[in-house]
């Protein structure tokens, strides 16, 4: 990833390459940040992120963040941006893959310990 | 935009908000960038932004960013990140509708002087 490539990523395809719900494949890179592809379903785990915003778009599907102060729907063609330190937690009833812009390493759970390995796709 | 919008933002709503070509209008804030939308067609100017990254999501058409280096076709659910520094014109032969993401305040042409204001959509 430290080259440029002269070529467009396409996020179909770079979701075509995995099966895995909850596991983030990073596709590029952006001012200090970690482009993702993730296929997502079932119910993730309340985290927060303290140090940055966690950007979703949805691709395919929908998803619901739930956080305290209340849930928001994301269907396709639509972002939202979790602000740091908010504590969410992302639920897809069916399917969804979602493009994700977080801090390059920052854990997806919010903790190390229980964090996905973050492998480019 | 300093409150916490509890709802998903709709780039295809934002988009229908607003007819000009190459006049980003911003949706929303992700750790210190602005998330924007924009109608581009025809030829863009030769530019570079020595301090930020140049994030390109396609949602509708095509586009084609020239660089020195070579020329990338971007098509719809296709992303492509212009380097800092890296002199680029983009150029959509037929309407296209991108995501874009650049560092908060940067002039759309690199340029102060010849820059869009950069309005909500």
């Amino acid at each position: 990833m430290n080259q440029i490539p002269l070529s467009a990523i396409n996020l179909a395809q770079k979701l075509e390459t995995f099966p895995e719900h909850w596991q983030p494949r990073v596709v590029g890179r952006f001012n200090g940040h970690d482009l993702m592809v993730v296929k997502v379903k079932g119910e993730f785990v309340w985290h927060q992120h303290d140090d940055t915003d966690d950007f979703f778009l949805v691709l395919r599907g929908r998803i619901t963040i739930r956080m305290r102060a209340g849930d928001v729907e994301v269907g396709p063609g639509e972002l939202f941006v979790v602000p740091r330190g908010m504590e969410h937690c992302p639920v897809a009833q069916e399917e969804a893959h979602l493009l994700l812009i977080e801090r390059a390493g920052t854990p997806n759970t919010g903790d190390e310990a229980t964090a996905a390995v973050r492998r480019d796709a």
